[in-house]
């Protein structure tokens, strides 16, 4: 009975409406229309003939499920083939019991066996008011020869999904009919009904959406669906959609290939075959090839390269504010450097040396560099070096000038071996996974400087002698002072003299706590600082263009802020300012002459180590740069760059300024603050995706050139900026680099709430221990770079280089074996 | 000819479909599938047939727009009357050129003027692949006696809309045909077709969806529309349009006063006509009534009291969490207060006599009181009475004991005075918005209190004359001692020692600019600490459960964590604890007999001052525990809780023990901390709602136990926490103490992008520039508020009770005037 009335209320209507507009609906024409406000909520009804109520309506093409590379389908059917619920209904009892899906889904979820709250509360959520389904997933036909609005519906089958909040677990049931049953709008030859309840915390790859789709793209095949409606018991049922399952994956994969094998035709092969090794290695060997090729793709746009930060829509703003974050993003460390080098060399190379040395050396890679969007500077592992040098200067009597100079210059040899025997090919060996694992101990790295230097700080002036034996001092001189004036019966104006300086002595190495603490202080404030003003965007205050004026200019006003906070405010405290000697040489040629020759050989030895490194750090700067997510047009110039690198630091060494390299995470930051970022939704998680990069030469050149200028502020008020600023600005270079880092995304994966997982492509394709495991992988090399880079020794630190390059075997060889394969690519993959 | 393909698929689907279940789609039947990976996405195609896709499809009831209350509906309207399209087709013309609803709004959107670029963007977001539409308003009907699933769509109209990005000002269009057209599913015969385009960055109130809820609302009447379907012009059109909404107005306006006025005839009255007024001021003269009410209103509840915070879900884990938060939260301000009090009145009012009372008046409230959420602490306005007793001792040579007792005496006196006329009905004129303004007023004096203290101790250790007279005193130094040995030829012990402390002197006195860094690292520290904790449960990581615990524990982990940081890492930092005098009498008993007569009248002017005070802080306190957002079911206890003060403050007079009543914003952070809260999402945007209170008297019962028995860990380890902490404490309690305070909501307004402006009840209701009005007012008597409560004459603060009082007659005599009634209403709605 129940379900002829419905087939005929909708026939009726369907009828009714088409015979004349004035009687759209069932007999409503002759009543007026009554507004009631019951339950919060107003409500129209046209007397006896029921209530009129709004329904909005979304669609959204929902892609069909890639069975071959994501892993949740298959895992799920598997456990609808365990767990799931299958009814085959007779045509008779359905459809005298379910006259509507309302009917339907009640059996569904008492046979499931919910407790009664979780039934009312899936009801409320499955169905609107009207008993209309609320989220539907169902199939459309459109021909080949698509027409505008010309599609259809598959009224055979549906499936409802829902997301219940006080579910604990996910239930999956079918119902089958045999003959179709008319089930309302777009339904009205029902043969097969698909309910998914998931618990509303649920990791967005498993959700009710996500599992719906799994058995949509199962259904879509009408084949299956012939097959199905034909089967005999539930068993056969679960059984053949399992084995469907099976053979889609495989088609799909089939399917892939095949579109993948033709592709490949075209593309390069991928680096890991063995054909491709043998390849490179050949290539290797074409003398100067790598850098004709990159003078040939850079070449024609080196033009463009200045033209392209003055033209375009927002370019003038970028290129300023990007200017005066190189400006503090460069300068800072060039004094933080410069402070510390001083100290290792006794002076010989100091603050004014390393600004001018920065000016140089960025000007002449701006204008002769390949891929100008890299950031050079001198780095905490080249002062290491450097004090390595000079600390065998001191332990064999050498010249400091002569032995820096011959280090260098072999190191640029080297450095022009590399570039003309297009080394850095080696570089398609360095996958995603092993830049961040850099990227991140370069973070860890500039944190652990700026809280060395901190604990420094607190060791000479907080927890000093003098400011734990307070007592004992005064207590000591009490006793001398007595000794003094009790024993010497003649006082004459020299003792007077040894008396006061006695006293004056304490004083003058007092213990200076508040520095210490003023130095925590302001560290952590401009830390703070620049990246609160950095993440303001993602309040929702001020217009989204003053929020980005802000990001943009996080970093200067943090370190100006704080250096005025600091030098103004807090001006009573005693703050060492950096060592400066205005009288000091800048150029000093090396003295090559006076150096023995067993200490040439020497310095081979430390020129390679020194050339590994540079070329290593360059070479993943850039690689990091370069990345296919920055969507870089003009390409890389990794041969060239290496080439100007030869150059420049062999014009340094011998100068006898300090060396530089392109650094992380400085470099990426750099195009990070050129680009146009737009925002992608996806399923409520939100994507960065950045649009384009402004490649352009003139940022790093105009920022230069305020450095080289600055050294008219020296030392002052660049002295004004005080010590602990510098420090934050390497947390705060820390954190930001750390924007895009999978492998931190991933760690933080660790301690999220599973319905928090992004669903990201590795996420869907990898299944989860296997993505802990990787980065747990990560973590061990990580741990190793570590052991090595902050080792106390300076001599076992020298060897960093080498184990930064054996990290391309560990993932090569190592790495694969313990991975599968196709996960690998997933994980460390560069196009997401 | 294309209408007809259309007519003819859908008809031809439709019976096809009907035949049998063999044969379910065109013909699909004999192809075999084919998928094939394109364009990043799977496709499943069968032969000739043309490709299957699926679609997810979401339904949401949508509510009928309310014209009356609403302010937006109205706006829309007449923005279509003056900027809208209307476009009046013949059939002939529909049929031929706008087969489809794609042909359809691609005529809309060239007619509109629309860019080439916003088309295409627009089209893309109103349509799906298949060319359905993506977001429509329909309405259903269904019959009064509702069958499950027996509803039926009304095609005779659709309202289609969409958020564009690129688009810069909102677009409505409405499509009348003559005689019904066949536009697909659910839209077999389409007259009105309404489109409408939107701004993305839309404030919500004012997007697509609402602004198309305002148009479906008016088609829903089928009356409006059969007018529509006839009329001549485009002018005519618009104008019955906008005719119908002001009688749509109209008619809601009458309905919802209908049912109103049935409501009011069973609610009680409201407080702001007149009759109320005269009838409460004959309330006034019940004697004792209010008390009674009370009583027979609370103590039915006296045994659950207890019981209800022992029984119940999460019951012992709250109750716990929230005895650690108030014991924190009540003995840390005792003893900073203390340490005030101790400092203002020489001693005679010290930290361990501030402890006593706390316990004891805690516990006395708490077992005596009426409503138990309500927390009693003595507070800096008390401290300042005290101070101006203590000055008024000192310049006419009173004891200082026999005044403090006769003042507060009085006190009690007024207040019983004030319980047993019911005086507290003079709050039903307090609303929220006064409410919020004293809350917010709470929340700056705490930070005023906390920066002054920190100012002060910058003052005494930081700019100290010993810090900044370094060198002179050295000099001085020098001098006097070269005086000393040179002039004295004989020396002698006494010498000796008179120089000796001569050296020692400005060592003792030394310029401590630690201690003032450290106080400042420490406050901050305790606040950004607490603050975050407090805040975890916004982040992605860990479980619901354990962000829940941590946030409960927000407060005690903030403060025991940065006392440890404070006296252990920096303990050579010399940190003056507080003066504690361990011999101190706790108890002394007023020695009224000492005090003259006139000074009993001056005690009684100062003891009706305080009297006002804590009637007003009393009982707003109890109001922002009582407002119906917490939810609470066992009702207030104004005149009852009066009472129990009047006595309270008569026993602490008595002997000597300071004053304390109830307060902001601990006692609204104590429901909050016993509360059950859920989110609810509306529109995107998450709002919190309480569920269920914890109504019990357990949590401040045990919390000051242990604040009692606390005197136990006087000086040490109590003196361990770093005063800097305490007011770190104001600080986390003045921030914490902001949630839900809807002027501070409004004020970000101010500075939020339109966007992310929430559609909540007053976005909704009252028209922005009425928003910030109030907003204005509001903060203008903040601002009077500020000015006499942090003026620095204590007499002239004396009388901020007053001005307290005046803001009541502001409100409803000033306000008022100034804004309209009905927005007043709902900018002051205690319900939202």
């Amino acid at each position: 009975m129940g379900i002829h009335t419905v087939k005929e209320s909708h026939l009726l209507s369907d009828s009714e409406v088409r015979l004349g507009n004035n009687e759209v609906t069932l007999g409503t024409s002759n009543t007026t229309p009554v507004w009631e406000f019951r339950d919060n909520e107003w409500r129209l009804t046209y007397g006896e003939c029921g209530e009129t109520s709004l329904i909005y309506a979304k669609y959204e093409k929902l892609p069909l499920q890639d069975f071959d590379v994501e892993v949740r389908p298959a895992v799920d059917v598997e456990q609808f083939f365990n767990q799931g619920h299958v009814f085959l209904l007779d045509d008779d009892v359905a459809e005298e019991t379910y006259p509507s899906s309302v009917d339907l889904v009640d059996m569904l979820l008492n046979k499931i066996g919910l407790s009664t709250t979780v039934v009312e509360e899936a009801k409320k959520i499955l169905f609107t008011h009207d008993a209309a389904s609320s989220r539907t997933i169902q199939a459309t036909y459109s021909p080949k020869d698509k027409m505008n609005g010309n599609f259809a519906y598959d009224e055979s089958w549906m499936c409802l999904v829902g997301d219940i909040p006080s579910l604990v677990q996910r239930h999956m049931a079918i119902v089958r009919f045999k003959h179709p049953m008319n089930m309302g709008t777009t339904c009205h030859d029902l043969q097969l009904f698909v309910l998914i309840l998931c618990p509303a915390k649920e990791k967005g790859t498993k959700n009710a959406l996500e599992t719906g789709r799994t058995f949509a793209t199962l259904l879509a095949d009408h084949h299956l669906r012939r097959q199905l409606v034909e089967v005999a018991t539930e068993q056969e049922f679960k059984q053949l959609l399992f084995n469907r399952t099976r053979e889609l994956i495989e088609e799909q994969h089939q399917s892939r290939s095949a579109v993948s094998i033709k592709l490949n035709a075209v593309v390069e092969p991928s680096p890991i075959t063995n054909t491709a090794m043998s390849n490179s290695i050949w290539k290797l060997c074409q003398f100067g090839q790598g850098i004709r090729e990159d003078l040939s793709r850079r070449l024609p746009h080196y033009v463009s390269d200045y033209v392209d930060g003055i033209i375009g829509v927002k370019t003038p703003q970028k290129v300023l504010s990007t200017t005066f974050f190189l400006y503090f993003a460069c300068l800072l460390p060039a004094i933080a450097f410069g402070v510390l080098n001083d100290h290792n060399t006794h002076g010989k190379i100091g603050v004014k040396k390393v600004i001018v040395g920065q000016t140089i050396g960025g000007l002449f890679f701006v204008i002769f560099g390949g891929q100008p969007l890299l950031i050079l500077l001198t780095t905490a592992p080249l002062a290491l070096y450097i004090k390595v040098i000079s600390s065998i200067c001191d332990d064999f009597q050498l010249d400091f000038y002569a032995m820096y100079g011959c280090v260098g210059l072999w190191c640029a040899f080297f450095l022009l071996l590399f570039s003309l025997f297009n080394v850095s090919r080696l570089m398609r060996w360095c996958t995603r996974s092993t830049e961040e694992i850099f990227g991140l101990f370069i973070s860890i790295a500039f944190c652990v400087d700026a809280f060395r230097d901190t604990a420094k700080h607190f060791q000479t002036n907080f927890n000093s002698p003098q400011c734990l034996g307070d007592v004992n001092m005064t207590k000591g001189l009490k006793s001398s002072l007595t000794y003094f004036i009790l024993n010497e019966t003649r006082t004459n104006s020299s003792t007077v003299e040894t008396l006061i300086s006695a006293i004056e002595e304490p004083m003058a190495i007092e213990c200076n706590q508040a520095s210490s603490l003023l130095f925590l202080l302001l560290m952590l404030g401009t830390v703070w600082l620049g990246v609160s003003i950095f993440n303001f965007k993602k309040t929702p205050f001020l217009s989204a263009g003053k929020q980005e004026a802000l990001a943009d200019y996080a970093l200067p006003i943090a370190v100006v802020t704080m250096s005025f906070v600091g030098s103004y405010f807090f001006q009573n405290v005693k703050v060492e300012p950096f060592r400066y000697d205005d009288s000091e040489n800048v150029f000093s040629l090396t003295p090559l002459d006076r150096l023995p020759g067993l200490a040439v050989v020497g310095a081979m030895g430390l020129g390679f180590a020194l050339s590994l490194l540079i070329f290593m750090d360059q070479n993943i700067s850039s690689a990091m740069v370069n990345t296919p997510l920055n969507n870089l047009k003009k390409g890389p110039a990794y041969h060239w760059d290496l080439f100007v690198m030869a150059i420049l630091t062999a014009a340094l060494s011998a100068v006898g300024l300090p060396w530089m390299h392109a650094l992380v995470p400085h470099s990426p930051l750099h195009a990070r603050a050129l680009a146009d970022v737009e925002e992608r939704v996806h399923q409520g998680h939100v994507y960065q995706i950045i649009v384009r990069v402004r490649e352009t030469r003139l940022t790093v050149l105009f920022s230069h050139i305020l450095i080289g200028l600055s050294i008219l502020l020296l030392p002052y008020p660049l002295a004004y900026i005080p010590p602990a600023v510098l420090n934050g600005l390497f947390l705060y270079v820390a954190i930001t680099g750390l924007g895009g880092n999978q492998m931190f995304e991933r760690i933080t994966l660790f301690f999220t709430q599973q319905s928090a997982y992004p669903p990201n492509h590795y996420i869907r394709r990898v299944p989860q221990p296997k993505i802990h495991q990787f980065t747990v992988y990560q973590l061990g090399q990580l741990v190793l770079m570590c052991l090595f880079g902050f080792v106390p020794w300076p001599y076992m630190k020298m060897i960093f280089p080498l184990i930064l390059l054996s990290l391309l075997p560990i993932r090569h060889m190592i790495i694969t074996r313990l991975i599968d394969g196709r996960f690998l690519t997933v994980l460390d993959s560069s196009e997401h």
